[in-house]
């Protein structure tokens, strides 16, 4: 079977890291009275086994974790550093598989009911009779929230990607080429480089579009999700990022590249422009490049996320972009930036309400953009580690408008 | 606020089709003791009201569905030809809009909990008090399975992008070129001409992938999701399709393309080959044709579902194929056909069990294939329109082996 991962041998999660994984969350489900867990999700049980393959997590405070697999339990061996791996094929072996292999059900026990359907979740009560769910996300989110050096290495190796495609960038811009083309052509670029293409977002709805790209007009049009500027899209059914529309000379064009590298994200955008971008828009560009900077200047472990939110809400107002800032009047997004690992849309969110402290070793995207109703939007997007001293920025693509 | 939709226009779903499928609804929840249905799902409310925008949408089996819209109830106006359009901010505020605007809120009210996240459903509990709530989406795949001629459209649009993509395939295929690389190109190709990229697929851990390209011993790698040949894939985050594996001459190389045009999808296979492909995959491929044309003999409304399974199995069983037959034993496929739409993953399926009959209008997409253990795969699918008669193939790709 060796064939399987001798394409990606050097990606495999690594026995030390994984039980480092481990131990956190069993801190985390101590602290919430878990006594065990029962992980069903593909972003987290392959962030505590090492392997994506069709399983279920179990973990115990107590005696080790066993991961049960349901389709190829031999790739997951190969996969997962985990010891005990056994192949099942019906939830209802597993209370018994379980007391076999574990000890004795805890009394309370985590399931994922973030993301995990109702429907499933009765069948678990149904099956695991007499225990009581709680939800395990917020512990589960907590660890993934903190970086391991392992992670860290990952993700640079995403923005490393990212410079490279931004770069490559400059060479395929012209004028008159679509939204959509400009962006499958980024888009080669990038997954010729490891860009695995699929980005994972948490929760009901969340659909991950790696990239987005807004020329003009198209850069105010607002969509279902939480951002300054949704954009047009190909279609109802997807009605966000790019669309047909041609791009012009002389207008924001915002890309919006997210890059997935071995499962773990890298956010960045920038503006490109086709000849010289007009003098209000590189305004608006430099205050956003301005804001930035005044978030990076409070950056550090101990402060409240919110505040991170607020200090570029304020220089926003005071610099007269309130109309515009992170959206159009009543639209506006309601952060300015978001956790990034395996996931788009982790912890912690700078945003109103965030009223924890930002800590080290977390990644965020940081992202204040300004939208111009019918006209664009122009902003900055970087992804930083935050460190005991400060942060760390990873995605170390120019900074200015990269003009073609 | 027209610039939002210029792009797509042409793609908005007509006011009568979005009738039309409100009242099979209603029918369908009649006929399962539902007096209204709450729909959380994008995919499902966009079938049902023509808008993604976020959105619930209510419909009541007397008086008119109304869509509550979250972001942008202007985009939502401009997408829906639904009369009803309210904004709100807060889950909480839903039973009071309800009984202002369509009466009183019925005693049994569906939920699609077989994707609605637990932590979702409690809080649907805790507000709609006194409510109960039963599983809609039965009703809802109910409807969505037969397709309308608006829908067939949208599927021949799809099924006419690929085959330009197929066929460009075999001038972008060459020696060396890694399969990541040559699925990234067919993808810019195939979004060039309105493929949207995102692949949707209904339930927990269901991720659409819009192709695999799986050459030589690729082909024989199982991966996390039911079918014949997952392939490796770039990392053990995402195991499955394309790896970073270089082509050579004389394997079976599948090519495994969904596209999405308007949020629906036709799924193909064809196997490429660069020079002569080895006689024993030849007559595997040819076995694979013979299997689809057995299959498509049976194909008509009334005939058992599991029945069409059956009749390729028994076939694969007199000619000796019984071993590589979906994959290898105890890892095969457990279906050989299923129903597209909207998502990859529709009923009806063509699998052991389904014990239903076939359907006028449905689309299934059928793909016998066969494994050799570490030297590849080989197969064929096309997308079918049932028909009163039998069947119209969808997807008018040259059958041939595509040797470059």
């Amino acid at each position: 079977m060796a064939i399987t991962i001798d394409t990606y041998k050097d990606k495999l999660i690594p026995s030390l890291e994984i039980k480092h994984r481990i131990n956190r969350l069993r801190n985390e489900m101590e602290q919430r009275g878990l006594g065990a867990a029962l992980i069903t999700y593909r972003t987290d049980y392959f962030y505590f086994s090492g392997t994506s393959q069709n399983s279920i997590l179990y973990v115990p405070l107590e005696n080790e974790p066993i991961l049960f697999v349901r389709r190829d339990v031999d790739r997951a061996r190969e996969e997962s550093p985990l010891a005990s791996i056994l192949s099942y094929q019906s939830l209802r072996q597993l209370p018994d598989l379980i007391n076999e292999h574990a000890g004795r059900i805890p009394q309370v026990v985590g399931l994922e009911l973030d993301v995990l359907p109702a429907r499933d979740f009765f069948r678990f009560k149904k099956i695991f009779e007499g225990v009581e769910f709680k939800d395990s996300s917020p512990a589960i989110m907590s660890c993934r929230m903190k970086k391991t050096a392992f992670e860290i290495e990952q993700i640079r190796k995403a923005a490393q990607i990212a410079r490279e495609v931004f770069e490559a960038g400059r060479n395929l811009l012209r004028l008159g080429i679509r939204e959509i083309e400009f962006g499958a052509l980024l888009e080669l670029e990038a997954k010729k480089r490891g860009h695995e293409g699929l980005i994972r977002m948490r929760g009901l709805n969340c659909e991950g579009y790696s990239w987005h790209i807004l020329s003009g007009p198209s850069g105010s049009i607002v969509s279902e999700a939480d951002t300054p500027a949704g954009g047009s899209g190909l279609s109802p059914a997807f009605p966000m990022g790019a669309s047909r529309r041609k791009i012009q000379a002389h207008e924001p064009i915002l890309v919006d590249f997210t890059i997935c590298y071995s499962g773990y994200i890298s956010d960045q955008s920038r503006i490109f422009c086709i000849g010289e971008l007009p003098e209000k828009f590189v305004r608006a560009y430099e205050f956003c490049r301005g804001a930035l900077a005044r978030i990076l200047k409070e950056a550090r472990p101990g402060v409240k996320c919110e505040e991170l939110f607020w200090v570029a809400e304020r220089m926003a107002r005071d610099q007269g972009y309130e109309d515009g800032y992170l959206g159009l009047p009543g639209k506006k997004a309601k952060f300015v930036g978001h956790g990034v690992g395996l996931e788009a849309n982790e912890i912690p969110r700078l945003a109103v309400g965030q009223n924890y402290p930002l800590e080290a070793s977390v990644v965020v995207a940081i992202e204040p953009k300004v939208v111009f109703p019918g006209e664009g939007v122009v902003g900055i997007e970087n992804t930083y580690l935050i460190t005991d001293e400060g942060y760390e920025k990873l995605t170390l693509i120019d900074e200015e408008v990269l003009q073609v």
